[in-house]
């Protein structure tokens, strides 16, 4: 059906996360229409690897700036360095970010713990995360990692392993969502909502 | 919030056809955790356009072999090249292909009549057209442009100018598709539907 040459394009753009075959096939189809995009892409992502690193210390979005590559948290010295959110991806440091809520820095796990998937206690990057511990003198740590069975399995291991060192450690709250319905909150949101009261002063 | 370098891949990220701002971040977040998924991307379309191109005949997708470009329809002795079937767009042929029940020849247009976007008749490569139904020595054009109002007006512009010019000319069926529910179909389908009845002999 497809030239080769496209045929491996499709095979590589249905790697994007929520991806199909039918989507990827639209994004090649377009890239024809475009000669002049497909040509500033790929020159944009030839040199993205020299340009964007994680950052060295927490992991997030980092310009690389000569050799040292620190994300804009890090290298901004008004943050709170006693302060320490835990997060497993990017995308949920720049969620954090947008809501202004967090004025301390931030770590990036990368990955949660996932027995299913082989992913046990020695694939996350403990040594880092406590390497920045130690560098930022930190005293409280937020566990921000997201409310799934994975992401809480990884709050109770790193919950252990941080108050073992004297740390403060704190979960985030979960519960009905603001403008969220109860009615179709499903059960163990409900649960956590109830279980997570607060009381009204 | 974004290191220039990827917002500028955000930008272009966003220009594929169903992709928002949101997808385009999270398809820029996903490739700064592949590195090598970018790079193979990068170099699959610096390429592109030197290996797939139009078909100089048809607009169909070629892959480029010495200096021809001829796709896969029209570099087949076996199709019936008295036929041909005018598609807007390259997904269309594809689809068309798919359901195997064209034997001829295609001409994709590239583009439909549409007065609001300012594209007039002029627009139309109807010089090629006409070129490839001299040179295939077209006896039936099949218009399959979509049953849209500008597919529509297109395919009504094109029949004029070809039975003027002697050819047999037809439009694909427009009605309730294939396992749709009569109930849900909407006014204009099952007017077209009742419009275009065949006897049952």
């Amino acid at each position: 059906m497809f030239p080769e040459p496209l045929r491996r394009i499709i095979q590589l753009l249905s790697r994007f996360p929520g991806v199909g075959e039918k989507t990827a096939q639209r994004f090649a189809l377009y890239l024809l229409t475009e000669p002049k995009f497909a040509d500033l892409l790929a020159q944009e992502l030839a040199h993205l690897s020299d340009r964007v690193r994680p950052c060295e210390r927490c992991g997030n979005l980092a310009e690389v700036d000569g050799r040292d590559a620190l994300c804009r948290v890090c290298a901004d010295p008004k943050r709170d360095r006693s302060v320490l959110c835990v997060v497993a991806r990017i995308a949920d440091l720049l969620a954090i970010e947008r809501s202004g809520a967090m004025r301390g820095c931030y770590f990036v796990l990368g990955r949660l713990l996932s027995p299913l998937d082989g992913i046990g206690p020695d694939e996350l990057p403990m040594e880092r995360l406590l390497r920045l511990v130690d560098q930022n003198a930190t005293r409280e740590v937020i566990l921000a990692t997201p409310p799934s069975v994975d992401g809480e399995a990884t709050a109770l291991f790193l919950a252990r392993e941080l108050t073992a060192r004297g740390l403060s450690v704190s979960r985030i709250a979960s519960g009905v969502p603001h403008g969220g319905d109860l009615e179709f909150a499903d059960q163990i949101t409900l649960g956590r909502a109830i279980d997570g009261r607060r009381r009204v002063e």
